[in-house]
């Protein structure tokens, strides 16, 4: 197999992208801001509460894999869904830009999973996701072949959820470092990192590279401010992405640190998938051999793009944007 | 049953809508600006070779009562939908805006019709119709008492398309005229003109309101120019509602005729919806009960809505856009 740049793992999943106010979080209990896990029932409930959606491809490392591609890297995505329409569209949306997408989907079972995002005039996004077919992925739809393809097999928290899943994390990782490849882990939501909070921290002392945001990085060490944060990553030694929304990211390399701005004058219209374009830039830039400053600023450009349409996926042509930018 | 303002009868459609330069309509040979009709293995041939798209509801008279729901007028919607995730997702979306939508989904056969809409930097979109379970509305799905409740029955020329459809469009026509009730038709596509020439001149006989672009009109009467649509089209003595994009329009009543101006101003993003959304805005100025030219204002001002985003239907609250605009 050709060497790949990355090769994603996650959990597939179609959103299902809604605006309403403030008002509707509070009448469904809803925490702004945060991912919480809905089964199909609550699903239903809220979906038909809900005002007009629309249907995009989604799924945390999925959508990461989508703005690596749209920056010209190659990769390959792995996650689960089933043999619905739903699946269809997945499937379509993350091979139509040239990503490898080889994982089969279950034939019986919970359908495709979806995620039911409010956004809210701030431009804040709810995530309620039922996680359907995801949470039947397993350690036999790894292919020890794609992670040895690839220079960094890049893996997502959320996956702590299902718990077969973590079976699967835990082959890719071993995988990857047999083969003296990298691996890199997004803590995905601080909500997340409160469910697995010693699982996680011993991930972040295997694996290469982790990104977080603030408050991920605070409720993985429970501190109370990012300094202490940032001192107790440090100490795990590993290459830490840390983002902060409109503070823009830290970077921490050993006793190396950059501090990276965030993108001015950007209209915020939905922050889904800032995280997750802000590691697919950083990535692109990585597995293209930029120094770690650059790779910063290619992830906060492409986290620029995403939060100011409605949907995680780039709209525009990524790899322009960028060379725009950095000139 | 209470009364309604308007009863939408067309193809419960999904739209797939993706952005693609004129070379991919050229490779597939897609005629710009079209509406053509696709079987399942057409649809799956196009499907795999399109860009990643976004799912959202449409259907050409659906749209327009999404777009008298966003008005604050009372309305229904009758369509075939099959009991999949799409049928899901098309009846969630049109309940969810306040209309009655209860014809039944189709159990077995083909899946929820959809779309693939290819928008090109142009901003024209060009429409590649599958439509699935859609071909099975029957006039047994056309409920008498809703027909009799409604003010005005709106029918979709696309109708046309679909044989037994044609049963059911007839029936609602006789159902409303016997209830003294008014029906109003849209001409949909020069090219759903070209397929059924004879009979559209016959039902615009027949009806009480028509819609048509000018292409459309152009094509009924086989004539060169608008002026001489115009004088064809009076004859036949219906309300005749002509729309010419960034010309503005014309309403023909009578011996009566109101010009009107379009929206300046609008980025143009997407036309998806722009005749269905001038409808809209038309009727609902209509049912309650402003003068004609009011009523063409307020088509003017939600078609410039509908193309000024991706998609057809309306994404900001309609009602305040028209108050504000007509001051």
């Amino acid at each position: 197999m050709h060497e790949i740049d990355v090769v994603g793992i996650g959990n597939a999943i179609v959103d299902v992208l809604c605006q309403a106010d403030d008002a509707f979080l509070e009448r469904h209990d809803l925490t702004k801001g945060a991912m919480m896990l809905v089964d199909a029932e609550q699903a239903s409930r809220l979906y038909a509460a809900m005002p007009p959606g629309v249907e995009v491809s989604g799924g945390s490392a999925a959508n990461t894999m989508a703005g690596i591609a749209a920056l010209g890297g190659k990769g390959a995505f792995i996650g689960k869904v089933r043999d619905d329409q739903l699946g269809e569209v997945f499937a379509h949306d993350i091979r139509s830009i040239g990503l490898s997408f080889m994982t089969p989907p279950l034939l019986e079972g919970a359908p495709t999973g979806r995620c039911l995002i409010v956004v809210t005039p701030d431009a804040q996004r709810t995530m309620n996701t039922f996680l359907g077919a995801a949470i039947d992925l397993t350690a036999e739809d790894i292919n020890p072949e794609v992670i040895r393809a690839a220079k960094i097999t890049y893996l997502e928290g959320y996956l702590w959820d299902p718990e077969a899943a973590k079976a699967a994390f835990r082959k890719a990782l071993d995988v990857a470092h047999a083969g003296g490849r990298k691996v890199a882990l997004t803590l995905s939501d601080s909500f997340c990192v409160d469910r697995h909070r010693d699982e996680f921290r011993a991930l972040v002392d295997q694996v290469d590279i982790v990104f977080a945001n603030e408050a991920e990085i605070l409720s993985l060490y429970q501190v109370a401010t990012f300094d202490e944060a940032l001192h107790a990553v440090r100490k795990a030694g590993t290459l830490a992405v840390l983002t902060r929304s409109e503070q823009g990211s830290v970077i921490l390399d050993g006793d190396d640190v950059h501090v990276i701005g965030a993108e001015r004058g950007v209209n915020v219209l939905d922050t889904t998938g800032a995280g997750d374009l802000y590691a697919a830039g950083f990535l692109a830039g990585l597995t293209s051999g930029k120094p770690l400053a650059q790779c910063g600023r290619m992830g906060a450009i492409a986290a620029a793009e995403a939060i100011s349409h409605m949907g995680a996926r780039p709209q525009v042509d990524l790899a322009a944007l960028v060379a725009e930018k950095l000139g």
